[in-house]
């Protein structure tokens, strides 16, 4: 993988480039590559050893407290001492201010090797970022703080029981605490009730505290809750309480546990029904005074901002979704291609007639395996390319000139819905085939693969689920600023197949992505012909695969122009480029001509699925 | 399930026709519906309630003995003395002498509810039949009979831990026994030594007995075997010695359960790895000789002839295998359509706009959940009728007039590969979709679809894997007898779309059903129109998916049909035609569509993956 990334990184995406700004000037490509090195053996010794082990014996509830392997700590804490949780944060607070481009890929040898266990320092460094963001000084030293050296770990408390996807159907509570509630050093002080539940990391002993960010609604005079999502304000809300320096004061908050989730896969992190305020752990307003009941929690900017400001941590949070799905998608390509490289079994089927009496071959001789290793190699350092393209666009928002950086943000915001939802449709397929190969093994706990698969299964569900992501995607993203991020997205596009052009063997597919350009912009303009007649969203699915699988076949003709210049200025013929240059080619002639049927259901506002009765099923 | 099941069966199928027959005449819809009701109840109180215990309780190898929870024993107990292990057989041999596509709608009730369970009735039903169709008078009456009231039960040993699909590379070897070899009454008595991989079945105590049918291959006069799949023969080996009559001698055959496969879905039924003739069970070759090592086994007809033979078992199988996939499916499609009538959640995003003070409505009402549940009613339910139809054919083939028999018997071969893949492919997506519809719940074993989900995985792997199949269509099925069976396909489908004319709503379908064969067929006579160069079987699989959706397009078409022509003699207007008619819809325009892209890669002969070399990865 570390020749891929590299390739990735330096020569297409050019990320020392990043040097030479001022954020990032003390760094050097030595020091990314220590990174890397650092990373990629931790997860090797750490975490890869203890990944069917988090699986096997997955976190259980007893005595009221979470229990779990040894090694989900022992995980957690040599990452949090690599010094990773504040890789991309300040020097001035402990930070390595590294390139979020960077910190990203530091991260994939992580999830790689451990999906679950990766996911506690993925929730915490993003939590970390929106306190740092949103915050004020007295909040960031309390609460941020401790998460960069893992003293505390984060999470995100968005759902309830009763509202997943529709967060606007919150009901927990946050009234004033005291009528000094707006005095409290660490900001106004409110007393949290409600039930949170998909908490992941929502309570254990991996670390001496837990900072809880919490959407919650604060009612009116009447007592009654705002409505929609404009009502939700956001507070923090740390498990055991804490002083102005991020001290334990030894109080604990009122916030219980109240049970597990049981899930299907990516059992390396608990996942938790909380329950807020019920009055299990009383709590005085301040230390000394009487315990009452009700979740101490402290209001983060302005009330009504709560949804705005977790969304500073959702986008970036849907790219490491995305980025996830992409590494186990990666994982089970590397072991497939493993497998199929040493299992012997079966003669060439060539010919259409097999001779018993020849050796018989590796499977990865069989056209059929092939295909699925090669379908996987297109699917899964697709998706890591896609991931690693917006993470460096993140930088570019972050540290770019202003238009520079403008166009970023616009781009960031129509390729997010695709690299959260790309990867984990995709690379999911990437991991039924990657069992495919290995046959009946591959159905077997005695590899991995079917764990991969599992694993993998949750990503098209949380941090906004597919169908939110294409909502997103065709009713906002495609959109705003009268198609602008559309319309940029079309001249990188152009840009890449003018590039492409250098190469006469890349002259087919820089037609093809110009011509699929044209397609989808011309679906997304009849998709709303009539305004909001013939409901549009109804196909917002396969609205969004084509345009993933547009997006994709870009950044694979990105990839190989990039793997073709390489090889041309080196001088030197290289395995490695033509697999990229023939896994490009796959794509393109193997799943680019898809986008087709999906925009035909788009294009011409097909009303199937509208026209179905509830009583017909 | 039971009225879409009535409305297939009678309405489009119309059985009814072979209560005519000689070989069913003592037959009539009430036998069948009482067939129904008992098979409901019992799969309904046996089989369902058991279906998590069973996952959760896997088999487990114990002191050399095969553990399991005692609802397993139950379920099979209360199966077999249903009398349904011998719902096809004739009379004379205790058999009920159903039609093929009456058992087979039986046992869909019992898939549905628990496959796992299902599957000793399965496997036991196909050895049984295997047998009476090649054994002796004796082998049927010592080893056959018992499984007919589930006294024993059967498996089939076909793989080795070094030989999956590749048959023609089994090790297991047969040597002739004693020099009255030849004079046994059981047939002729060989020794059996080997490893036996991924045997269902293969061992355990919920019947008296276990009938092993098992490949093996016969030694030349030097003591080597002869290669490939020619030099196969099949032999009857039972887990404990029987005498003429079926009934136990006291003695243990030398087969030793090595150990169990601890698989990612599927654990109702053992799985096992089996070792022939090691010797931990010597067994004199006749009561009160010198025992020996070598389990003993009695060939089956003609040396040589046993794929041949085992095939008789298997295309039924195959069938089997769709049928259970589709059976998944279904189950995953009732419980999300149950659950997205149910659960409340956010307003209808309609217009492109939400109002917050409405009230919730079931997310059913949410256009990307019904598009869902849609999907999996598209899939679900046209893989059912697809093997339905297959299951007739049995029938057709089995009981019908000489030349009816004999197209029958053309449509089965090429429909077989399609019965098995198609449905073990999209019904998995359809268990896929039914997590999406329940969100983060359909994630966690509280609700029953991701077991559906997990179990489905098998269903491309064993009984020929994927590839396996498509490689039987492209290189065997559409091309014997110069094509003949394809053109019987096209005639099916002239004559289904010509009838389909006679209601105007489906004019659309009919022209595009005709349109796809035409597609098919061209793509076929492309693939090959090099001969064998251009390596066609490289793009065996894009094939077989294009000629399976073609498939499924023309079933849904005759479906859709015969509810609209339903409606019409009824002349009452009926929801769940309305349904049909509106599943079918989707498939042609959601699905249908999708053929292009698979045969494009086909009709070019493309060379994408032939290409692509080992070293480039």
């Amino acid at each position: 993988m570390r020749s891929t990334l590299d390739f990735l990184l330096y020569d297409w995406l050019e990320v020392d480039g990043l040097l030479t700004r001022e954020r990032f000037e003390d760094h050097s490509r030595e020091t990314f590559d220590a990174i890397f090195e650092t990373s990629e053996r931790i997860a090797r010794d750490c975490f890869l050893p203890a990944n069917r082990l988090i699986d096997t014996q997955e976190p259980e509830f007893a005595n009221g407290a979470v229990k779990m392997p040894p090694e989900t700590a022992a995980a957690v804490r040599t990452y949090a001492e690599s010094g990773l949780l504040a890789a991309g944060h300040d020097f001035e607070i402990g930070g390595m201010q590294l390139p979020y481009v960077i910190d990203m890929a530091a991260n994939m040898f992580f999830s790689k090797a451990s999906i679950g266990l990766a996911a506690y320092a993925m929730l915490t460094y993003a939590n970390g970022n929106l306190l740092l963001a949103y915050g004020t000084p007295a909040q960031r030293r309390a609460f941020a703080q401790p998460t960069l050296t893992g003293r505390a770990l984060g999470t995100m408390c968005l759902s309830e029981p009763q509202a997943g996807s529709s967060l606007g159907d919150i009901a927990t509570r946050a009234t004033p605490d005291g009528r000094d509630f707006a005095d409290d050093p660490l900001g106004p002080r409110y007393r949290i009730f409600g039930n949170k539940m998909w908490i992941s990391g929502g309570d254990h002993e991996l670390s001496e505290n837990i900072v809880h960010l919490v959407l919650a609604k604060i009612p009116d005079a009447e007592g009654n809750l705002p409505s929609g999502t404009g009502g939700i304000s956001l507070f923090v809300s740390p498990r055991r309480i804490v002083d102005t320096q991020g001290d334990l004061t030894g109080q604990r908050n009122d916030i219980a546990l109240a049970g597990l989730n049981h899930k299907l896969g990516y059992r390396g992190i608990v996942n938790t029904l909380l329950n807020f305020g019920e009055g299990q752990y009383a709590v005085p307003s301040k230390p000394g005074q009487t315990p009452a009941p009700g979740a101490l929690g402290y209001l983060i900017g302005e009330p009504g901002r709560g949804l705005q400001y977790m969304f500073h941590m959702m986008n970036e949070a849907r790219i490491n979704v995305g980025m996830g799905a992409a590494m186990l998608g990666y994982a089970g390509y590397e072991a497939s291609l493993e497998y199929a490289r040493t299992r012997l079994q079966g003669r060439r089927h060539s010919s259409g007639r097999k001779n018993a009496a020849a050796a018989q071959v590796p499977i990865l001789d069989h056209h059929d395996v092939k295909r699925m290793v090669l379908a996987q190699k297109a699917y899964s350092e697709g998706a890591i390319a896609l991931c690693l393209y917006c993470a460096r666009l993140v930088d570019e928002r972050n540290t770019g000139e202003d238009e520079s950086a403008a166009e970023a943000d616009l781009l960031l915001g129509i390729l997010t819905p695709i690299a959260k939802s790309w990867p984990s449709e995709w690379c999911q397929e990437a991991n039924s085939l990657a069992i495919q190969v290995h046959g009946g093994y591959g159905y077997t706990r005695d590899f991995p693969v079917e764990q991969y698969w599992r694993d993998n299964r949750l990503n098209m569900i949380h941090e906004g689920t597919h169908g939110i992501q294409a909502v997103d995607l065709l009713n906002r993203k495609v959109r705003v600023n009268e198609g602008a991020a559309l319309e940029v997205l079309g001249q990188r596009i152009a840009a890449t197949s003018a590039a492409a052009r250098d190469f006469p063997e890349l002259d087919e597919f820089a037609a093809a992505i110009d011509d699929a350009f044209v397609r989808v912009r011309a679906a997304t303009q009849d998709a709303w012909s009539e305004g909001d007649g013939g409901e549009p969203l109804a196909n917002a699915t396969p609205y969004m695969q084509a345009f993933g699988h547009m997006c994709l076949a870009w950044i694979w003709l990105e990839v190989a122009t990039a793997a073709l210049r390489t090889m041309q200025e080196s001088e030197v013929d290289s395995d490695s480029h033509r697999g990229r240059v023939q896994a490009a080619r796959f794509f393109f002639r193997h799943e680019l001509p898809k986008i087709e049927p999906w925009l035909g259901i788009v294009a011409r506002r097909d009303r199937t699925v509208v026209d179905m009765q509830n009583s017909w099923f």
